[in-house]
């Protein structure tokens, strides 16, 4: 669908992201029903007595994948399409080359590069010992996850393969950051731990994995994410990996795994965007700036993607809350 | 000491609680003191040319404890001893009724009372089974500890027993409350978990026997209590015990744990007091009113206590940063 | 109508609480009246063609009560009514067992049973004296209104009966920790004065008589409620209560009557709340707790009864700004 | 005293601002004494050996006034006196010019003037009838205290007739800015009132009166003012003096009383400076910028008194809390 | 059209402020216009089967002016035209009266007289020499401009002839406060500099000349305002015209200009305001409240003006976010 | 002086940094003098009795240099001189090796390395052409001035050589991270300008060259520092670089000057911290979290180096207001 000119006609895959039953003026119901691939959205009507109504009411389920041939156009009202035929996706359609990532909007990197570039940071930049035992073994349990978590529910990155995004940009940040520090002030007492900043650029959005819950539609909130959230839960699964450890033989010394532990409950460096304790080491200073910086960058990115105001700026209503320059006068 | 007249010489037991070495304005060193007993705090200086100031110098250790045959004088600079013997506490001594608790200001409510208090309210409170087993668990755990336990380093309860004192307190008000509301509004949907508050009244601040560690002196901060903080340290506990429960076959169920661990993590309801989320259950928002109201009710205790500026309104220079009245036009 | 099942067809009393003239795209006037009883809102339009749009237009006013005969159905846009008979309500309807309060949101306790409780709570927990006939004074010559009165405009305890309801839960909280706290601390220097305490719970809202008026439609702010708000209305009721009672022979000392003035002029504790001074006194810090308390108590039940979010929490668009757990994971 | 240049002898009456007991490093008791007038303050050390440390210990008295002939010099720590002779004033000493005002610092400006002036202005701003009558009749019932009272305990006009001069420039500004709305926007609806805002700008802080009670040494808090403040107590003196007027049988009009009792309540803009209410009346925003602007510029100007930095700038530990500028480069 | 009375047919010019194309619900596309002259906006519809509807659709350009007969009713929906003629509006119209301004909103003042005021203020408050110099010069430089411009893209005085409406009540006020001060403190050390007030007062916002671009549809943002802003732009204004006054032999000097920088600069005094400075002299302090006081003047001015809520007080939402008092109880 | 070992008798050469004239509880004047070498900074009294005390206070000069033979000795009231001989530093001593810069404190690294390093950066990072032009211009046209240049009076990087120091931190992070996200986002539109990242990371603080002066004893702020601020004086500087450049025929385009006045003005992202316009171009948040990044971390590298409480963490009066972790539990 998202390569589609308007006007053109064609088959494709869609997800049924959203169906709303609504009424007209007249009390009569139809159904607004958005269809997602990964590059698009699109949602339109279908009204009560056109020939799919009854098809819609009964049988689209939402979270369900969709074969459709339609009439793509660009409207003032967005994008819409003229359905033609449309069934379910079936068992078959895996050979035609569906899967249900080409639904769903994603990171623009390799999600298994990613994956590889980060553990081969963590043997890079963390001497061989427990401390990179932990970080390995963290994310080799939690590949598969991985690969398609977003970042996010909102905000930055909130699409599948954005976790690794962010994270292997905020590891890398901060190992640069680190290794520059390190040479340029050796005699800093304590000295700076490079394999702490290295390790907590990787775990720093761990908890992630137990805050949110991910859906064909995106990420949204678990329970224990929303009472207790990503920063603590976070640091439970590096306390839980590390007392596995200890028990398996490799332990981990206490004040590493202080220092990890609060790189995690500091990134977020203010009580309220989220950080109890602000960053009290170098190690959670230079994570916390790589976090923001991308976490930040990304936003922008995003904005001048998206934004459709005319003129040199974009507008102020998106996740900055302020305009972005695009150039000109 | 603490029940001498000024100008009454008299044997007494005190703590060594602080020695600085000075100088004269004519470069000649000397001492300031600092002996405590559960009362009073006395601070003078012992004159390089003093009889005593050799031992002093040499001899006494901060954190011991003496035994004084001195006369007390109320002076311009606060009270004041002239020591006419001294010497360390001996194994005799204990048999003359010297205890190092008489030697520390303390709550003035019996420990062992509070503690078996707090116990009968968690029977109270919660039915039998895997909360009470908790609650109780972790009480009687560390029962020996928390029956000398400050409830802070400084601003409330700071002294032996103030840990105990507070959270009797909390746990009475939340027991109220809860019983209250749960009367009064018997149809709310999910109906209010009167256990919940009790359990979450008594553990709100267990964290605290982490992030402090007790000396003769008073409490200080571990490096994990700065690093990472009573509130998230209190729910370690708490899932440490949950876990070490699941294991001896008395489980707890997950949404009872996770009501309990949201209480402690959000009793400071705002982030920049140090809780990451707010209250977002009523069991939660009825422990967080029950803890801040029993802190203030005790700061503004103290500072009447101690406020020692004349008229109807003591100064603002105090752990309130605000007059409190006390009375007369 | 309140309880009436949907498709369900009937006789009942209603009030017309609101009546909006709108035009159709075609530029065709139509009407969007709202029913209420006690228990329901019904919204929905009158069509321009319709039987009853004339009567609509011409003779339906808001703030009247109708008797109706109608068609109850739930739909996607909310619960609507096919009217098919309306018309004033008479005289003669009130033996049928018509009465204004049916038409309104009302407390689920009686007013009469709360306003006893208070007096009750008035001469309990106050002795005989000048104070309790000031407190007892005040409730009983605001009697009438009293026992319909709404505790705000919106936020909590909005509803006829509400301001008893929330008055009550107050007292008697603040009565209850006054209570104990004066048993715990009776060396506190002045005294704790459990009257005060009693007699602020209980009055101090009482500007809230003049800061709102009530109409059949609702609470709204009366000019000097704007310009002057409640809490210092509520401090010259007092003041002018005093003073009559001081020409009446039964003066109250000037400390008792500046500490009732100061539970009233600094209950919401924060400048930004409206309280121009912080709790300076003990009885004051604890009718903050006890209304902020309550306050926030009443909004959460609120919410857990309104939301319609699916899932374990409600959504966040609501009084206090924040998701509210029900339960589940 | 103020007169004298360092190293003259000379007659003159001041005020025993302050006595302090303090101790020698040896233990010995010495005195420090300041001794006050119009211009200046002088605190310096009585020793315990000289001679008149036992008239200070025993008999010198903080709030008498006392005829002194000493030596003055201007020192490093401040200017200092060598006291030759001193006794208390005596009856006959006003004969010789002395008076108490003489050895308080106090306005540039003759008080029977500044409210001559004020009076000027009410009947000129406000035309005849009830609220100049209320205007008038409660400065003139105020008059022998205003003519003495200054403007706050600390902070801006803390001198005798501080009052007076801080509230002509306010009414002066207020009378200036509303004359000139008036005449640039004469058609808003509804119209300015200037009589409102000239009453506004004379009793906006009239309430100092019960706030503040004076003594020889400065002015400070009433209990009353501590617990309920300025704000609130301006406003009873204006309801309570309308009141008298009504029964006297010259009315106030309600809405004339609301705005008048608004622009005291709300001149201080924001609930964190003391106003429950924002500015919700033209006049109400004139009177809040008139002040506002005058207590700024008096904290300006008596901070290029004070200051004693030297260089361009002045220091920032002062009332703004920043650096003013003087000159230079 | 700003004349017509509801229900009057006549004819008259207008701008085309706005065009959007819209669908009806039918999918069929229709055009919402927007008709502005200087006392009104006409927003309403033009139906896709309307005979008006191609011409609107191919013809009608928002910037461009049309004369009209039309049909003027006031509706629900706000006040409408039926148009039975247009036509752009041509050369000869001027001749019939015709000019830009007749469909702008606009100063109630003539743009002319205020600039001339000004010119004369300069003139009487500033000595003659380079500081007039420079006022004078670089308000007669962009006259032209000025004589049309708002002062801001919303929020106060957004309309033509906006900028020396409020800059005119600007400096007078400025004026008229540093000279009473003068008056009032002449010995203020350095002395008050009346002159940089007044020039202060004039050219405090002339950086808005850079910060907005004036189109027919009114102000909005440069990409340098956006992202410099006009306090920082109207600095450089001044140091440019300094720059060249001294090489043309008229030099400034130094003090005064940085006073005069200091004052743009300053005059919006907190950070979160746009002022990276605070006023740090009394003429930066002068016209801060002079700037503000008739800010906030003209906001509450407009929102009597504007707001349509019935009763004593205006609604909230509006530039200032609070209740306006209207009269009334 | 700094390398001398507690009771060692050595020459050097001193600074004198500071001479306070004191007095004693006699009254006999002493003084306290401070000499500073660039590892040390020793303050003592001379006592007025001492053979030194009249050319310390007839000939010392604060500012001046000295030769000293002195006994060097740490006491409980820090480090203390006991001068055996003093002169003031003659012309020959230059080639016994004194040199200004040796009594001073100083970066660790090589200012003319340093220097050369931002050249070489920006000689790689911006391509030739005006731009290069422009930044290579302004380094080179203040080389000797920012060779010995500190980054600020207080805070961080507060000695000589601190400006290149932490402006070759800040432009290396900057050059980093836009390489880092030109290859991982080139598509971005419109593109990141590696070339403005670096020039603003190079230029960012450039106005400190005119916010401060330096002196012997350290920086303090011109006047226009601080009615102004190294914000606006430093896009000062690169306007009229660029104007310059313009005359000579080498113009910088619009935007590109454009963007980099932006990241000077945004550098510090929040109105508190002194920027008037947060970052609005991806330059621009790439410069500021260098800076900040920069800048924190070289706070927590001093307090780690200055602070002396004992234990596992460091004390909270510093820089930063917070603990930071030195290690150990």
């Amino acid at each position: 669908m998202a390569e589609m000119a308007s006007g053109e006609e064609g088959d494709f895959f869609a997800l049924l992201a959203d169906k709303q039953t609504l009424l007209t003026k007249e009390g009569k119901p139809y159904y607004r029903v958005t269809f997602r691939d990964a590059g698009r959205d699109c949602s339109f009507p279908i009204w009560g007595d056109a020939p799919l109504a009854d098809a819609c009411r009964d049988d689209w389920k939402v979270g369900d994948f969709y074969k459709l041939r339609a009439l793509y156009r660009e409207t003032n009202y967005g994008p819409q399409l003229d359905i033609r035929k449309i069934r379910p996706v079936e068992e078959s359609d895996t050979a035609d080359g569906f899967s249900p990532q080409m639904c769903q909007p994603a990171s623009r990197f390799n999600p298994e590069e990613m994956f590889d570039d980060l553990i081969a940071l963590a043997e890079e930049g963390i001497e061989e010992g427990p401390l990179q035992t932990l970080v390995v073994g963290l994310m080799t349990e939690h590949r598969d996850t991985l690969l398609s978590w977003p970042a996010a529910k909102r905000n930055h990155h909130a699409f599948a393969g954005g976790y690794l995004e962010h994270v292997r940009n905020v590891a890398r940040h901060a190992y640069y950051l680190a290794q520059r520090y390190a040479e340029l002030y050796p005699d800093m007492s304590p000295p700076l731990r490079v394999d702490v900043a290295v390790a907590g650029g990787i775990l720093h959005d761990i908890g992630k994995l137990r805050e949110l819950y991910a859906t064909a539609m995106g990420a949204d909130y678990t329970a224990s994410g929303s009472l207790i959230g990503h920063i603590l839960q976070g640091r439970d699964m590096v306390r839980e990996a590390a007392a596995a450890q200890a028990i398996a033989g490799e332990p981990l010394d206490e004040e590493t795994l202080l220092r990890l532990e609060h790189v995690i409950v500091s990134h977020q460096r203010l009580p309220e965007w989220g950080s109890p304790k602000p960053p009290m080491t170098p190690e959670a200073l230079i994570v916390h700036f790589a976090d923001d910086c991308d976490a930040k960058y990304q936003m922008m990115l995003t904005i001048l993607d998206d934004d459709t105001a005319a003129g040199p700026l974009t507008g102020r209503r998106n996740v900055l809350g302020q305009a972005v320059y695009r150039g000109g006068e």
